[in-house]
């Protein structure tokens, strides 16, 4: 998928909704937990009662990863679950991988190749060797750290040598190494008026942007700070959706609150003409 | 295990080896590819071949991962192998994980908890609250990332603010969400030269080496500019050892191989009169 089919999905579906599988077992309804394979069952659930109103999914592989080769396999269900049945479906694996070149290019065949992912998160941290191994597929992308929604993110990221802080850096030196057609960029919620600056710096890549919801960012001023022509906005929600309930009906309720989102998002893109 | 402990390891055994089990499928001797667990199977045959000169194993789990569900098996059978045979090895999972707080507790739960590792290497750029979940084990580290041995090194790690560059910003200030007993950190051998200043910031902590061998890394430098009065430093070696040869030798020639980084290094403890 390129950034233009993916601005084409977002029109048809008038949502630029990603719906985080963070499904953490502890977290799922208890009556699934009698099921063979308790989180590939409440992810499907979760992904049929949503998909209508969603681009994107995107599962945090370390919720897969704490229940061992267990997780791993529901892991790569819930990837072709999502694949087969909603094919024009973005899907992002959030790992936040990043290593030298030849191992980086062992974590890409995981999340590119073995299983069909578009998209896998990778930390910037070591560079450029340890990035473009990802960006080495046909129609795939890195989605790359700039501007986390953690507190945390305050340590590093803020670091400025000559005006030019660290998140700065990597969303000015990373544009050499991909397009806007293989790489996006995660920019908290949480720092919503700092798009302003960071659509400066990437005037057309898209935005993975977490922290709506739980953690406390305004989807309004997202929308506002930084939607482009081609909106250029992925909003994540996790827990906001996936666990707004946990009785039988919490796939509907998943459901409902995708549905909300959906429509505050259809208003933002009517105002900006985008539908 | 604590600081001291690791360093008693080190004095008995006389070697801060430490042995990268980057194990990749293709690279294996090919009458091992039979067998129903070809990864354990090579790992089970370099460990008992090259534990007597070896301090610490690490195993990348890159290559684990890029197997799926069988890899993650095997890399749990070879944990639980070296700390049932060898229980006083240390041992690291070389993951590069870091996340928000509530998601990294998830990648801790999986290398600290499911799998009985030592440690893990963690990426830095989430800050603080993406790493101190790994420190609240007991007995446990985190290995963090502060200066790699790879090209990309470049991009970000010396980004400058005031004469304080980004590695040594993180040296600085991740001293303070651990001890020298639960934080060690990787600086590439690559860049040997600059243990010198980096001791100026970390005068005690463990430092974990790779980079010696095929990346280039001198180990006389690194143990020149690196080793403390009790010894701080793990040094790596993984492709020079493991696939040092490839034929049914293959454990033989790996077991040569550990025994002459363990002699060079025999003759730097004694040097520096730690044994």
């Amino acid at each position: 998928m390129n950034h233009l089919q993916l601005f084409n999905n977002i029109v048809r579906k008038k949502s630029f909704l990603c719906v985080g599988l963070d499904s953490e077992i502890e977290k799922i309804p208890a009556f699934l937990r009698k099921l063979k394979d308790p989180v590939f069952e409440f992810n499907k659930r979760i992904i049929d009662a949503t998909q209508e109103y969603t681009v994107a999914y995107k599962p945090n592989v370390a919720f897969y990863e704490s229940l061992g080769a267990e997780g791993w396999l529901s892991l790569a269900a819930t990837v072709k679950y999502i694949r087969k049945k909603y094919p024009e479906i973005f899907i992002i694996a959030d790992a936040k991988r990043g290593d030298i070149g030849n191992t980086s290019r062992m974590y890409a065949k995981s999340f590119l190749e073995n299983m069909p992912f578009d998209a896998v998160t990778v930390a910037p941290y070591m560079g450029e060797d340890s990035i473009t191994p990802f960006l080495s597929y046909n129609d795939k992308w890195v989605v790359l750290l700039a501007l986390t929604s953690n507190k945390g993110a305050d340590d590093f990221q803020y670091h400025d040598e000559d005006g030019l802080k660290l998140y700065q850096r990597v969303l000015t030196i990373s544009q050499k190494w991909g397009s806007v057609d293989n790489l996006m960029y995660v920019v908290g919620a949480t720092r919503a008026e700092m798009l302003k600056d960071i659509r400066k710096i990437v005037p057309e890549h898209f935005l993975l942007v977490p922290g709506v919801g739980a953690q406390g960012g305004s989807l309004k001023e997202v929308a506002k700070y930084g939607m482009t022509n081609r909106c250029g906005l992925l909003v994540n929600s996790s827990r906001g959706i996936i666990f707004a309930d946990n009785t039988e009906k919490f796939a509907k309720v998943a459901g409902e609150k995708a549905l909300e989102m959906q429509q505050e998002m259809e208003c933002y893109l009517k105002e900006r003409n985008l539908i």
